[in-house]
């Protein structure tokens, strides 16, 4: 049984506290390998994942509630520096819309590029992402349709930046994420077995109809100019979204979530 | 043909500029019942809406481009506030990331509720919508279905905010938007001939096997607490969305996309 016990905390100017709020940056989030999740749920589906905080921050006076306090318990006997902030500290580590009265600092997980997938798998490919929002959504689509897991390709945002990390709800501690250059994974993609589906305005295919040959790897491109040139050639079947009227395109996480719930559909009972 | 010319203003504290500025505030937009789209691809959509712009900003010496010279050349035919401004004052004017170059300043239309619906039409209730990024892309997502109008239940945000009118790439030109209060929504539904769709947790039915009896009017619930009991208690057909593992929610943008491709999706082709 852990002995160990909160720090109390009340300078703004801790180097603990410097340290977490440098984690907004994304140079810093890169050269620590660290990230932030706030808010208690978030902080639930960390653990259940089996991620270790490294510290986990609280606003003094609020860990009343039994989800609270079991998740300071849970951080302590993980060996976590834990802080007890005073509310003046904690608002400036907290978002200022929405903001939270716990947070956690957990280390990032990337995982490689996977050498074999089932006939049922489905992969997701990203192609320079830019919006961390769709990011985040996107993450938790890929979760809530079991497919396993995101490939970000080239120039892409930080999924651990707070604005995405927020969007996934918590679905950043379950869903693999894959960093790769364009080139690596044209060479990877060469020895996948099914089908490589990308959603182009010019492809002929209804992507409600196409019959998708598994393992899936779906292909979407960047907000704005869509799918690259080099990345639509590497597809195997091109696929659309009908649209009414005169729109040519929808939000990425939009797009996405459509194209995943059909391909993923046969393996989903409410 | 008119003779009319833009005005030049270098100056941070002209009055013009401060009043467009000012539109930022949802008090600000509120009173004056105007609101602020940014960037030359909105400004088409906006034109080719019908709307006229109040006021056309755009930074001097970047209206060079064919569709800049024509938005100006609109502007000033409709007797539109025409200002070329310094550099400095854009970017006083313009959001941040992504800044644009021009931008318009528009009369808010509002609808009535509908008094009538046509068998094949489709409408979109949101209750107490909270994320100006979802709203708007909820509003491109209408679009993109050809589904009547929007809405807005309770104490919604603002579609004319910034975020929510980028998020609509232009579609806040393009569908009827609506606030209502609950009492009157919930009045006005009783006359409604078709189905009214609420997605649900505990619901039974698949939302992709449902048959939607058309007029469709779906109501979807707010991030997070999703639909209120007397809005559930309003629908004569409650669906759920599966989800794989233990998740139980998706983004509400997604979530409304899903289920608008499903109702709609017998009138779209690629």
């Amino acid at each position: 049984m852990s002995t160990a016990e909160p720090r109390v905390i009340t300078s703004l100017t801790n180097d603990r506290i410097k340290a977490i709020r440098a984690l907004e940056m994304r140079k810093e989030r890169k050269e620590t390998g660290l990230f932030v999740a706030e808010g208690a749920s978030i902080l639930l589906t960390a653990r259940d994942a089996g991620f270790v905080p490294t510290s986990l921050v609280y606003q003094a006076g609020t860990a009343t509630t039994p989800v609270a306090r079991a998740l300071v318990t849970w951080a302590l006997g993980t060996g976590a520096d834990v802080l007890e902030v005073s509310e003046a500290v904690l608002s400036k580590l907290s978002a200022k819309e929405n903001p939270q009265t716990m947070l956690g600092v957990f280390r990032q997980r990337w995982s490689e590029l996977p050498s074999q997938a089932a006939r049922d798998d489905c992969w997701l490919a990203l192609e320079e992402v830019r919006d961390p929002g769709n990011l985040g959504t996107i993450i938790r689509t890929v979760d809530a349709v079991g497919a396993k897991g995101i490939i970000l390709i080239g120039n892409a945002c930080d999924p651990f930046s707070r604005e995405a990390v927020r969007a996934t709800m918590g679905s950043v501690f379950a869903v693999p994420l894959i960093k790769t250059s364009r080139e690596a994974f044209l060479a990877w993609r060469a020895s996948w077995r099914g089908d490589v589906v990308g959603t182009h305005l010019d492809a002929r295919e209804d992507f409600r109809h196409a019959a998708y040959k598994g393992p899936v790897l779906l292909v979407m491109g960047s907000e704005g100019p869509g799918l690259s040139d080099s990345l639509t050639r590497s597809c195997s079947r091109l696929v659309k979204i009908p649209m009414a009227g005169k729109l040519d395109s929808l939000n990425l996480a939009v797009a996405t979530a459509l194209t995943l719930y059909q391909i993923r559909g046969g393996a989903l009972t409410i």
